[in-house]
């Protein structure tokens, strides 16, 4: 059966079996049926279990074959090597989806992950989809259902979320029930032995009771397949994730420039930007923003109004609103003559409104009521602190009767303080209202939900564009090297696979000798430059392995000479092709393209200020290839390169649609090409408007076999 | 009376006297006796009301000369029209110090500052200190006092903590209540009429039940004595600073790229870091840090153990500890036998330890002791996820043992979930363990801690160099330029003073003729640079208003002639004093040094790569003057451009000392003369070590009258 179809069954089935169901307390197979009944599930329940007789008042089946009926779920909590057979006989039954609940694979090791494998493949025999093996289970708040082992049930609610992390799930669900947080979905995702987090994504994407996608992963299975997925979705329902496991992937050894200042973790950042998810920075940015996505509508700008009783908290938030990029809302006249006539004279009616020590839940309700009303405002976020005369139950109920009254702005509460303010809070969080103990993490909810709809806006349908290339050039090119048994092409042969996708390059050519070096520069007509051709050496300046500007016969001659004779002085092993003979390019601005390959979604351009100094400027930025136009914009103008690029302090801008035109087409190129692994240009002379680019060093290295 | 024998005297007084005593609940002045009562105040407590009577069982008096016996402290809560008598009357009487809590002064406008000045005047023609007014009052727990209207008394602690909004700091300690943070003092800053942060950081630096300090503040009284101080402290004790209003200061006009790249919060945070303070960025940092240091020594390093009951949450917390900077603790060979032996097989014993999601509180004890005791760990991070098989109090309770056995490392708890961890967040908070929600604020916490030890390592007892001057000619041109009613002085002028502070530079002249220029430059030797010589020309290069290398009189006359032209196509209007010729320096790195006088701190110096993209390239980094040669150093390397300095990629090392020394003279030359407002040295060349460096150009605005 096809996926999608499978998890509409899995979200709402008609009858579910719990293999491996238990009498005891305490057990798995217990507490999944426990939670199927509680959670008020109105289809059939199908407890299994070779002893028989009854659990929580349900019929015991001792197998699935003894069902009469038709099951749709089947879910698994019996030891690992009991899996198999259960698996088969599901197959047989006509089961749609497993929930395999048992854990014992590939996290064992290798034998696990076999069994894993095995497992999928009786399933897709069969036609079942699989969620896990080793995961919490799952729960659709709308069907209702819950078939997990989690220590509760989460409150209706519009956000899906889907957890790589079956422990972190049952901490958020637990704190979710404390805070009020409705969830539609809960998945967790085990390990994602056939399911995994881009099936759900799609899913949640369908689901009409979800309206944000909240994840938590630690790797995606496929990158193609979960950027395109979201992609999709993203235009219309947010996604946040939190990827974990930066710091594990370790470092790579990496020969490009592009490869070293590529981090284990920017493929993932990358790719996020580009299908339009937004990355959470820590555990709790991802529940502030459920939090605030369950009660809250979407902000239509990023203009805040503040309203507090006290001075020094609302200076804090206002810098901290001015730190996450969103502005101070200026109120309208109408909303000015409004507090100004109700508040007392001493109080501050403008951005924030300060109603004072003494602000009584009235006052509150005629600020929070002004501000909600102001078309100047997107957003209001209130301000409590334990004062002498303040009422904090009360003043908590006035803003949630003023939420109801106007639910179209986010309204967000802090109210600072301890147990004085836990009653209040509770108002809060029945009332749909988000509270937080301090400013910072309020202002940064509402920072995300514009960072929505920024990056919504910024979406574009847009095509990768396709260059006309001689592939069939550029492939013999690859095969040759192959066949030569390199991996690191010369410098003759990477220019000429630049040139054959349309790249202007500086051209090039194999001398093996004085004499053949002095030729080949009279043909391409001085002044030329002179490269060490040698696959061992990656840094050739360093050692002397470049001279430029040779402007006659007989300084080739010398520089030919020279530069063997440095070579050997510096790197006596080297593997020596010879030297490398090519024309001077005009210089312009230093750039550098370069490419690596990441394991996960495959190329990974940057580009960014070039020349000699890439390591230690940094100035570069990163996009997944294939690319469209505006990523190449995008990619360009995130450097500061960039902006230097449109011309400043008087001088002409520089070629920018020529330099977007060569990141395209080396795109293409390691699009075509997966055994590119690498592939620096640097530097890539960019010259004024209209007057293009010459690529001066290409290096690149294909993968061995 | 000094200032801090004064609060000597405040913070242990023998007696007190509340002015303005009210036997109404409710009332401030009812709050503040109840308070001195409540918290244990063992002196003599004189309510002091005109009606006299009884207070809470005390004596009333009609005022403070009716009160036989010594008065250390007077509180004042009655209203701001009736506070000058009575602080007339204070003096009188011999009081010590006076805590103000009466609002209506400076922050209600002119007539409320001048009315403030006036309480100052009287209280030292007395002798006495003033903390406030607007204040909500003091609070030492050791005396113990509470003399405030807070609504309670916190807990006993080693943190002390001084705040400029007193709404935030009843938030705070309403908190602190729930969270068991104990506090030594807690005082609340008011309008710092007389006693500003400093003297109270003073005073806690020298307060034995402190061991650290806390701090809101909105802004510094003094910026001098602030740096002052805290350069005292800081190597003893840590000082946390919460500084806010840093959009509210708005942008400052500046003509020299110096001003324009400083923001208006940079001399706060230049500031901090040279006298060692640490700025948190946000309050719940400020109070995460109080909870931690109230309960943990400081650990020596910064590895971190981190014990888990599941993967998901280890690897975030993993994540964490690398984005903050703080290292995996690499077990000893006996913590990782230990930990073999007491766990299931499939436990991880690597950090993070996962003691798998069926972990008992013993297997956690064992965990936790093995970790405290090996020598390759600083400080010990507990996690806990609510699983099936989890015993949350239990396991709080053994962490509080281990903790008990082991107190002399951090031990924090992130106890992940909502209700089910309340009983065991209470235990944990009893027994000194801090607990968090998530892990990064845990992390962060320790890494705040870590932060102290390595800014404490940093501090260096050292005096800024004092290098020979020519002072005098400085003064002469200074004063010949406010004669001539200007305000930018001429690049001739500028040379000249830098050279009187012995920095190498380029030698100009200004010529007003073509002829001048001419022998002018024939004097200074060819090639030569023309520069366009007009206090009204920022940017010269942008108009034509400079040509470099002119290789002979022909072609200065010819410069001469046609910079004129150009400036006046592009700036008709603009004053041309006529054209400076100027030795033409061999190219060298492009730096700049520049400063730009801050109102509260003085002269703010900017170092970084210099050149026209100065203000694209934003490589630059700031330090307070006066600097120490540390400062210079520190400076220079906090740029990218410093590390190129060091030479990279094969090149020559430049003459880092010829730059620093470059730094030191502009520090001192700025501290020698308040009206310099604004210098730039750029582009000042730097040659390989030991060729020194040459300024190119350099720009100086002085002050106007």
């Amino acid at each position: 059966m096809d996926r999608q179809r499978g998890i509409d069954v899995l979200f709402n089935p008609k009858s579910i079996a719990v293999i491996g169901a238990s009498e005891i307390k305490g057990k798995l197979g217990n507490d999944v049926v426990r939670n199927l009944i509680d959670s008020g599930f109105e289809g059939r329940i199908y407890p299994i279990n070779p002893k028989s007789g009854e659990i929580l008042n349900l019929k015991v089946y001792r197998s699935v074959s003894e069902v009469a009926g038709d099951i749709d779920v089947a879910v698994i909590v019996i030891p690992a090597k009991y899996v198999h057979p259960v698996v088969e006989e599901c197959g047989k039954k006509g089961v749609t989806a497993l929930v395999i609940i048992t854990a014992g694979f590939k996290e064992i090791g290798h034998e696990g992950q076999e069994a894993e494998k095995r497992i999928v493949e009786i399933a897709e025999k069969y036609g079942m989809i699989v969620q896990g093996p080793n995961c919490l289970g799952i729960v659709n708040t709308f069907a209702p259902y819950n078939a997990s082992f989690a220590a509760g049930t989460p409150e209706k609610g519009s956000v899906a979320f889907a957890s790589q992390s079956g422990a972190l799930m049952t901490g958020i669900l637990d704190w979710s029930l404390m805070e009020k947080i409705g969830f539609s979905k809960f998945v967790s995702l085990g390990n994602k032995a056939q399911l995994d987090e881009s099936d759900f994504i799609e899913a949640f994407g369908k689901d009409p009771d979800t309206s944000f996608l909240l994840l938590y992963i630690e790797s995606v299975v496929d990158g193609r397949k979960f950027m395109d997925v979201c992609r999709k979705i993203a235009p219309h329902k947010p996604i946040y994730v939190v990827k974990s496991g930066v710091s594990t992937a370790g470092a790579r050894a990496a020969s490009s420039h592009t490869g070293s200042l590529a981090g284990s973790d920017t493929a993932y950042s990358v790719a996020f930007k580009q299908c339009g998810v937004i990355r959470a920075d820590s555990m709790s940015e991802l529940f502030d923003v459920a939090n605030v996505f369950d009660d809250c509508y979407l902000p239509r700008g990023n203009r805040v109004a503040i309203v507090t009783n006290a001075g020094g908290p609302g200076i804090i938030t206002t810098d901290a609103c001015e730190a996450n990029g969103l502005q101070m809302a200026q109120f309208s006249a109408a909303t000015i003559e409004t507090l100004k006539n109700g508040l007392p004279s001493a109080a501050s009616v403008y951005n924030p409104v300060d109603a004072l020590g003494t602000a009584q839940p009235d006052d509150y309700a005629l600020c929070v009521e002004a501000t909600l009303q102001d078309e100047n405002v997107d957003s209001v976020l209130v301000l409590l602190t334990p004062q002498a005369m303040t009422k904090e139950a009360e003043t908590a109920q006035v803003l949630v009767d003023c939420r109801k009254k106007y639910p179209n702005k986010p309204l967000l509460a802090v109210f600072m303080g301890g147990n004085s303010m836990t009653y209040a809070r509770i108002v809060l969080n029945e009332g749909g209202i988000p509270v937080f103990d301090f400013p910072e993490r309020a202002v940064n909810a509402i920072a995300e939900l514009y960072r929505y709809i920024v990056l919504r806006n910024s979406l574009k349908d847009e095509m990768p564009p396709k260059f006309k290339a001689e592939k069939k050039r550029a492939k013999e090119i690859i095969e040759s090297v192959r066949m030569d048994r390199r991996r690191v092409m010369l410098g003759s042969e990477a220019h000429e696979i630049a040139e054959a996708y349309g790249i202007p390059v500086a051209r090039i050519r194999l001398a093996t000798s004085a004499e053949e070096a002095k030729s080949i520069a009279a043909e391409l007509g001085f002044p030329v430059v002179l490269k060490i051709a040698s696959p061992d050496i990656v840094h050739k300046s360093d050692i002397g392995g470049i001279m430029i500007g040779l402007k006659s016969e007989e300084e080739v001659e010398n520089g030919f000479l020279q530069i063997l004779d440095n070579v050997r002085a510096h790197l006596p092993r080297a593997v020596v092709y010879g030297v490398d003979v090519q024309e001077m390019a005009e210089k312009g601005k230093e750039l550098i393209i370069g490419c690596s390959r990441d394991i996960q979604f495959g190329p990974l351009i940057m580009f960014g200020a070039g020349g000699i100094f890439v390591n230690y400027l940094k100035d570069v930025s990163f996009r997944l290839a294939p690319m469209t136009r505006s990523d190449a914009s995008d990619l360009i103008f995130e450097t500061k390169m960039g902006t230097m690029l449109r011309g400043v302090r008087g001088e002409e801008p520089s070629d920018i649609d020529g330099i977007a035109d060569t990141i395209l087409r080396i795109s293409q190129l390691v699009c075509d090409f997966e055994d590119i692994v690498e592939l620096d240009i640097n530097p890539l002379f960019a010259y004024e408007k209209g007057k293009g680019v010459s690529a001066v060093d290409v290096k690149i290295t294909i993968g061995g076999e």
